[in-house]
Order: structure tokens, then C-alpha cells, then sequence
């Protein structure tokens, strides 16, 4: 089968790595932070200005897109990319996430995940099966197998059972899979348990997949608990294919993920914060809401070259907020997404010349996790 | 006193004419549209692409900026288009019709209108004089006179009266003007009565402003009683000044209005429709909600060179529209105010080359009105 995906590893510093990600829709940088496109839309931004802010790779959600406006309909409208002009890459997740928070009902058995849809509670059953017959019906670059993403906390006997099954559910992914332009991944569960992280590593990495992610981490469980299992879950991770920290994270979560060997990010931090009129600023965390913004002409980070920066004051933005137009979410929003493709850029930079040690010090204020002092404005 | 602004008349055909309107921030070409940005803000809209359409005046509510972030903040950050970041034209209204129509416990004298904020229910008071300093602190090219706009049905006594207050409002907003860089623009009143729109047009016009206005018009009277006031109204206007339909209207509207001679509009009908799922196309309105574009490749109208046309199938924004995705808003917002802005140059150039009433009949197929078909799918 040919190789649908190809990592070209740049330069390495320490265990961090920078390199090419080559997909069936062109060359993504790495380390690549995916914005969240929950229903074939990243929140309040237009494709082309993900693309022109430096984005080459979106995520979007199978259980969303399976339920409205469906697989079929997006095959028959010629794949995910094409229905959302979007030119770059796309990775869907298989959907189970989703299925065990969003849906009502959802039950989980060795055969899958039987839910029902949210939106008007229709019975869906999700296996692996399903799960790779919708994601190759998008056509994206990437799809997820399905997992089951094993909720924190988890008692050790629970956790063992559930990444045996996600195990059992990975090998059937692979034996369902008909498409050879399409990757396929691999999902790394533990839990927080170390040998059961090192476990479910060694079962999903043996098996014929494209690229590995770690999973199961971010999901209320303390943050050192989690970067612990993150760096012990990459250390087992092959080195020549991407390797994916599913739903992570902040700045710093991200800047200590790349110094642990991962290629690949998602989270809807960036876009919900901003839609909440939080940004992230080389100075750190900012609220729009606060009343001291009111009379500041001065843009949300005087060190920022994105276009909300370049065109719009404090005050500006506070009122918009307040007024609820449209316009604070779409600015806020495309400030974030530029300060974390900043982030990548910085990131993939300081790899290639050797100081990604240094680069991390030196953007410390703005990576800070001043999240509930100012959140709360 | 230097006159704040000056219309160059260009070209005439019968009544309509085409021109160029010096403001002080820059040349508007007429007849111009004026999309309205309520809350300094055109809803979904970013200036900047309000640029790129070709638009260079926009309209935005008294009222609503008076009650927040309110006239001195905005003065304090540099006038209103200093603040929004928006570098063309911008009129606002006297804040009369959103005090009468949206504030409680509204009531009206000599004086001026009293009412409570629909925010937070404060009491305030605008007047001829206040309506003039807030609009003054604002900093926008053109001000208008506080007004009665006249609700209609009203009988003739009422209407008389009506204009009277209005005559009187007139000379005291005259009175009260301290700014010479800034237009002030009069209202004819009149409601749907021949002889009373005569008489305040001819109180309006004897006053010194820079500029007149029809109001009181698509206030529930019908369309055929709307277009012959409109009509009979700008018989009077100067023909050395800009003429302004307040409020008005649909493209068949707009282009009837231009050959009444008038040069300048704003409605809320391309941005408020959008929101709604409705746009505007060369073959007449469609709803973006209807079944039939679910598998529709084509954009919303295959004639239309917008940005949005370019990028999106129908599909794809029925798919946005139902799922509540603000790119929705945005991607038809952009195409109505794409449409409109097209239709004034469409007319600008007709009437130009003497062959308006011909390009009214081409367009008549896109500017048809048949909404009520497609409103409700």
C-alpha cells in the first residue's frame, strides 16, 4: 500500500523535532498546531484566513459531521476539503469522543458505541467499522481510529480494560480500512498509569499504522499528572512517524509537548477563549471585558503582527464584545490563532538553529498560566 | 463657513443623476447605499472588507452608541471612524427613531424626547441640542436633525402637526451646530399626505443645511403609497444638494428612488437577510434554509463576483446555516452588501452613459420582489 502521509524530519533539538509533514494535500510544518473546525467551520473564521495566518492543517469532528450534513453528502459534495474550500489537509477524529459526552444514552460494548445523535435523537452505532466508513467518506487526510478515550479517573482495572479494547478496536480499524490515500492513526490510552501508558504503546505501535497520538490525557486530570504521562506516552512512540497530543493545549502545555518529541496539536482553547473575549498576548493572558481596556488605543499585543492587531484598539474591541457583534469573536479569534501559529513558527525556528531551550525561557510572560486571574475580569 | 461637504453632480439621466460627494473623509461615488453599522459595526462585517466591496460611507445609530460605549468615549478615541478602524464616510442618525421605537417610557415634547435606555433603563433626554453635541462628539461626516419621524397610519392633524415639531427641531439643530468640518442634513416630514410633505419640504429646505432628507417613509405604508411620497418629496429637494431616502430600501426600491433623483440610502434589508438565510442574486432572492441547495454546487448566484460566490456552493452555506456557524452570517452578509454595492455601481455607470430606465429593466429579474415565496421555505 502506498504511504498516503510521509514525515521528513528537519533538524532535532534535544528530543523536540521540526520536519515536513507531506499529505495528499500538500506540506504541513511541523510542530502544527490544528485549529478546531468542529462542523466543517473553524468558529467565526473563513478557510482562506486560516490559510493566509500560516494554518495547512484543520481538524475537524466525525460525530458532528456524521450527524449533520452527514458522510454521504460531504462524499457527494467531493470530500471535507472541497465542500469547506479549504485547500490544506484535514484531520477527523473518529467520532467516539464525542459520542460518549455530546450524545444521550451512549453505551459502550466490544462492538462499539451505540449513541443517540444530540441534535434529534436518532439511534447511531459507532464501531470501528463505521468509524473508518465515515472518515473515508470525507476524504480527509487523516482519520482517527476509533478509541475509547478512557475518562479520568479511572480505577487501574478499569483503565486495563479499556485500552485492551481500544487495542482490539485499533486492529479492527486497520482490517476496515479500503482507502490508501487516506492515513490512519493510532490512539495511545493508560490512563495515568505508567504501565499501562507503556502497555497500550507497545500493542498500538506494533500494529500498521501511519502516525501514533497520544490520547486520554486533558480530561481533568492534574496538569503535572498529565505532561508526566504525555512525555512517558511519547517516549515510546516511534520516531519516523508524526506523533499527535490529542486536545492539548495551552501555550505552555504546547512549547512542553514539542520539547517532548510530538508533531501534532489540537485544541479549542484559542477560538472558545476568544468567542469568551480572552487573548493570548506576548505579555500573557488578557480579558477584553475588563473595564481598564475601555479608553486604551493601544492593540491587544503591540508585539503582534496579525490583522486584528493592525487594525483594531483595546477600546474597540471591549465594545464589540460588549455589544455582542459578530466582529469581537472574528477578531479575537483570528489574534489567538496567529499568537499559537506564532507559537509553531517560533517553535519549528529555534529546532532548526538548536535554541529551543532558550526560545521556551524567552516567551515565558507570554506562556504563563495566568488563566483565573484574568478570566474572571 | 466652509462647507463641509460638496456633490459634484457627474452625469444626469431624467431625474437621476450620478456624482461624487467630497466628505471629510474622502469621495463617495452616488448614488451610494450605506450599510449600517448600528453599534459602529456593520453586524458580521469587518471594515476592512467593507472597503474591499467598494463601499466608502457607512451609517451608524445615535442612540445606540449614545447609551454605550457612549459620545465622549468615542471622542476620547478619536471620533467614530478612528475608533472602528474605518478610514471612509460615516453619517449617523439623530438617535429620534430608536429613542421613540426601542427605548421604554418614551415621550415626547416641545422639548425633545425623554425615554429610559433599553440597556439599563437610565433616563435620558435628547433634544435638538443634545442630539447635535453627541453627534458632534462623534466626529461623523454627516449629522442630521433631530426629528419626529411620523408613525404612520397618522391622521392629517397629527401629521401636521408632526412636521411642525420638526420644523421647529430643525432651526434649533441649525442653532446648536458648533462644528464646521461636520454636514448637517434636514428631514422632510409629511407622512402620506401630499399637500403636508410639500409644506415641510419647503420649511426643510428654506433652512441652511448641507443636504436634505426624506423621512417617515417604509414605516408600514404601503409600497405604492411609500414610492409616490418619496417621489413627490424629492420634486422639491434642491437639486445642488445630496438627497437622502432614509430607511429605504429593496433593490427595486433603491433603483426606483435613484430615478427620482435621490443619491443616497441605507436599510438594514442586505444585513439583516443575511443573517437571516436570505440573499439576494441575479435571479431573485433565494433562502439558503431551503432543502433544494443541500447537494447545490453552484454558488448563490453564478453571476456574482463577491468573495463569497467565489469560495462557497450553497451547500456548504446551508450546511453553516444550519449549523449555526458564524461564517454563515458572515459569507452572506458579504454577498448582499457585495449585490448592493454592485447595483450602485451598475446605476452610477447607466446613468452615466444616459441608458438608466434600460438597465432597470435587465436587472429586473434579480430585483423582483418576490420575497414572501421564498422567505418562509
Amino acid at each position: 500500500m502506498a504511504e498516503p502521509i510521509k514525515l521528513e524530519i528537519l533538524a532535532t533539538d534535544g528530543a523536540a523535532r521540526c520536519g515536513r509533514l507531506l499529505t495528499p494535500h500538500g506540506a504541513v510544518l511541523t510542530p502544527a498546531f490544528m485549529p478546531v473546525g468542529t462542523q466543517a467551520a473553524v468558529k467565526a473564521m473563513a478557510p482562506g484566513e486560516l490559510w493566509d495566518i500560516g494554518y495547512r492543517m484543520i481538524l475537524a469532528n466525525a460525530y458532528h459531521l456524521a450527524v449533520r450534513p452527514g458522510p454521504d453528502l460531504i462524499r457527494e459534495m467531493g470530500g471535507i476539503g472541497t465542500f469547506m474550500g479549504w485547500q490544506g489537509a484535514v484531520l477527523t477524529d473518529s467520532g467516539g469522543f464525542q459520542a460518549m459526552s455530546l450524545a444521550s444514552l451512549n453505551r459502550i460494548s466490544e462492538k462499539g458505541i451505540r449513541f443517540r445523535s444530540h441534535l434529534d435523537g436518532a439511534p447511531m452505532l459507532l464501531t470501528p467499522e463505521t468509524a473508518l466508513e465515515i472518515q473515508q467518506k470525507f476524504g480527509c487526510d487523516i482519520m482517527m481510529a476509533l478509541d475509547e478515550c478512557t475518562p479520568y479517573p479511572a480505577e487501574p482495572a478499569y483503565a486495563r480494560h479499556s485500552l485492551e479494547l481500544t487495542a482490539r478496536w485499533a486492529e479492527r480499524s486497520l482490517s476496515a480500512r479500503t482507502s490508501d490515500s487516506q492515513a490512519l492513526f493510532g490512539i495511545v490510552q493508560g490512563s495515568v498509569y505508567s504501565d499501562l501508558r507503556a502497555t497500550s504503546a507497545r500493542q498500538i505501535t506494533s500494529l500498521g499504522f501511519d502516525g501514533f497520538a497520544t490520547g486520554g490525557l486533558s480530561v481533568g486530570e492534574p496538569k503535572p499528572l498529565m505532561l508526566e504521562m504525555a512525555a512517558l506516552s511519547a517516549s515510546f512512540l516511534p520516531a519516523d512517524k508524526p506523533r499527535y497530543l490529542m486536545g492539548v493545549g495551552t501555550p505552555a502545555d504546547l512549547l512542553a509537548a514539542i520539547g517532548m518529541g510530538y508533531d501534532m496539536f489540537d485544541c479549542v482553547l484559542p477560538t472558545r477563549n476568544a468567542r469568551n473575549g480572552s487573548a493570548f498576548t506576548s505579555a500573557g493572558r488578557i480579558s477584553i471585558k475588563h473595564s481598564r481596556h475601555a479608553t486604551d488605543s493601544r492593540p491587544l499585543d503591540e508585539r503582534c503582527g496579525c490583522r486584528t492587531c493592525a487594525s483594531y484598539s483595546r477600546s474597540y474591541l471591549r465594545h464589540l464584545y460588549r455589544a455582542g457583534e459578530m466582529l469581537a469573536a472574528r477578531a479575537l479569534t483570528e489574534h489567538n490563532l496567529f499568537f499559537y501559529a506564532n507559537l509553531m513558527r517560533s517553535a519549528q525556528a529555534a529546532i532548526a538553529s538548536g535554541t529551543y531551550d532558550k526560545m521556551c525561557r524567552s516567551l515565558a510572560p507570554g506562556v504563563a498560566e495566568n488563566i483565573e486571574e484574568t478570566e474572571e475580569d
